[in-house]
């Protein structure tokens, strides 16, 4: 019978994070400040450490991982490479399905791959503690996870609405020793304002932005992190798509398509980039980031300079945006309300090297149901939306009987995520479209920097 | 630096279970029937299949694993074995600690090796329905997801008050399609017979036992299944002892002393009966069954035959118990709380073959913690009995230098206990003693048999 685990043992950890950057045809355009003009590396010393501004404004094509790197992540990587027999059948496709699962992380998602080397960086750096925000909570928890393993105080402002509706997130940062605030906080100033004017503000994941940045940026034992949408975010991550390269070959096999929820970019990168090399070479591979119908940058945004964040404070990006002050309805999805996406692959996506699908909420949760049924893993929302497109591409190669090879990123498990499927099951879930008069004034907004 | 993961490929499955039964220096005791007489196979044949009611009764040192059951199992097997180097730097032992990691299934649990083979062997015999309660959920997600792969339906009677409290476990079931009701329910006889008196009971263990025996005794097409105690749950579970014995072959180590917990006995059977063969055959191993200070019964028990549930519906089994009214403290390891133990693990107990401690609860999530700051990892409550119980032990040999090999199972994720975790941070955790007078009144009213 075929084989349906791909390992690898833990001395095949990749040794380099490949730097997309070094087979892009153009450059990557830069950053701007509030005065229009392209800002230097020096403009994020008060928050990043050097050697990851480095890595954020590198054009080297392979980047090596540290030593201490490769050990921290020994705990749970290589992750494996499945082959989806089960699926297949279910589905009854021709198709051969692989899916990387990245949920054996103990934090339960991809997010630690840029956790750790984070953790590292800022302690080989001297910082003592690491602010950062969270929503959904995924990446707080990744991030406590990194934190302890390198001995710094993590400090993480949390949505106060997520704080509330989402206890056992904060239990689980709470375990590895973060210590998590509801946001808006008496932490900072810019809780204590808020706090003072309106006591039971439920907050926001910008508000938790500018709490997290105003301790990073006020203190010099203190650094911010961010999980999502810079370059050596999506560096890190690589070493999914490097991993998977590997566990390829061992399979006698190669992609066809390759599928990734699309956020901030940094799961759709750190599968797809190293791919990306080989399409670049000349190779036959389509490359998919796909992303909720509610907030669907890539298929509806608008390629513009504009800012990372809701309040202006962050430099502005070129990127596929929706409008800074979008306000995406509330899916399930957290990890995939944002409203901008990372600009390495928002310029890949405008130079047609890469595709783009939206699909809807109810559609992933049946993928996602679909998924489980037949391979025993309960998915992120999140990834139920590559779920749900890659099966899309098998049903459609059973109507043309081809024997695609395709492969998505299984990016977490759905354990912390029981009440978005119960909500599924009882029929509560909103099929949310696109609310395009909204769209149309976010767009309106966007700062003229041309 | 030293090796982390001891991964076996998915050829390596084990091929057999081990049966202890044929190891033992002694018959095991033969289970009764109401009139104090040896019951045969055939009293068993209303509910469960002939293929499982003749492992029950073998004495066969190794049994096929059929060919199904083991495919079935590649979605997750092999499962790592681990070596602990972060934990045993952070306790400063010169022990080494290596633990086998269960919560690699679907379920989380090392529930779903024995909930596998208990599908298919149904499934052969023509069952179209399986039944069964749970009362944390461990159990009932376990042979959802199992009888799912297998095409049964699925009846879970899940005991009211933990039907509310855990509504997230519920959703996971129903996600692999198992049906779930709140016992009692109006699905049976019991349960109508309740709630006509009493509309807002809150169930019980025993009486959920109760609605799904009912079901399966009184419909052709209807089994019942069973997570623990019994010899072929047992035998099932040897396949994790088997893959580590081979994982500690690759890493050139053998355990001085192996550690699981103990609530019915499938955990700590699973991991130890197959050293156990080594030290019928002369190795020097220790093997030590963990159990809760609140239901200490190989510690405190008493030998004797009683019955397995509370309502004396099922035979008498010699063993180690509390007496079958007894009600164990509320504790968080939901799977540890029963009043008995299964046959096989008491006699080896009885016959000073193996050991046992008890531990109590706030010392096991202490141990917990410790164990997630240090492995990533956040164990389920039931497998913190065992980590405290390896950990005393790592500390001893830090007072000793003795450079002991240390292995435990690490039997399950704590990603559905984190409202435990919450209460530990909390300090609202009870560190329950042993209520010695209950336990006399209760050991006061064994059945007489002998």
């Amino acid at each position: 019978m075929p084989q349906t685990k791909f390992l690898l043992d833990e001395s095949e950890i990749p040794k380099h994070w490949y730097n997309v950057v070094a087979d892009m045809p153009n450059p990557p355009t830069p950053p701007l400040g509030p005065d229009g003009q392209p800002i230097g590396p020096e403009a994020l010393t008060p928050i990043f450490p050097m050697a990851l501004i480095e890595q954020e404004v590198s054009a080297e094509r392979w980047i090596p991982i540290p030593e201490p790197v490769r050990e921290a992540m020994r705990l749970y990587r290589p992750s494996p490479l499945m082959r989806a027999h089960r699926l297949e059948a279910m589905l009854g496709t021709p198709a051969k399905i692989y899916y990387k699962y990245e949920g054996v992380s103990p934090a339960g998602s991809h997010k630690v791959n840029t956790a750790i080397p984070q953790a590292y960086y800022n302690q080989q750096a001297g910082i003592k503690r690491l602010s950062t925000e969270t929503g959904a909570g995924q990446w707080g928890s990744a991030i406590s996870f990194a934190g302890n393993m390198f001995g710094l105080e993590v400090r993480v402002f949390m949505v106060r609405v997520s704080y509330d509706q989402k206890p056992f997130r904060r239990s689980m940062m709470q375990t590895w020793g973060g210590k998590v605030f509801a946001s808006p906080s008496m932490e900072t100033q810019t809780g204590r304002d808020v706090l003072a004017k309106d006591p039971n503000n439920p907050g926001s994941l910008g508000m938790a932005i500018s709490e997290a940045v105003e301790e990073a940026a006020s203190r010099e034992d203190t650094n911010y992190a961010l999980g999502s949408v810079l370059n050596h975010v999506l560096l890190h991550q690589t070493i999914i798509g490097l991993e998977a390269k590997k566990q390829f070959e061992k399979a006698g096999d190669y992609p066809d398509m390759v599928f990734a929820p699309c956020g901030g970019g940094s799961n759709f990168g750190g599968v797809a980039f190293p791919f990306f090399a080989d399409k670049a070479a000349g190779k036959n591979v389509r490359l998919v980031a796909v992303e909720p119908a509610s907030c669907p940058t890539l298929t509806k945004g608008t390629y513009a300079y504009d800012f990372g964040d809701t309040a202006g404070l962050t430099p502005m990006m070129k990127m596929y945006t929706l409008g800074s002050n979008f306000m995406p309805p509330s899916i399930h999805a957290g990890g995939l309300r944002y409203h901008g996406d990372s600009p390495l692959v928002s310029q890949l996506y405008h130079e047609g090297l890469i595709e783009a699908v939206s699909v809807h909420q109810l559609a992933t949760f049946e993928a996602g149901v679909t998924f489980a049924r037949a391979e025993g893993i309960i998915p992120a929302p999140e990834s139920n939306h590559a779920i749900r497109a890659c099966m899309d591409e098998a049903l459609r190669c059973k109507q043309t009987g081809e024997k695609k090879t395709l492969f998505f990123n299984l990016s977490g498990h759905g354990h912390f995520d029981m009440a978005s499927y119960d909500k599924y099951f009882a029929g509560q879930l909103d099929d949310h479209s696109y609310p395009e008069e909204l769209l149309q004034a976010s767009l309106a907004n966007l700062p003229k920097v041309d």
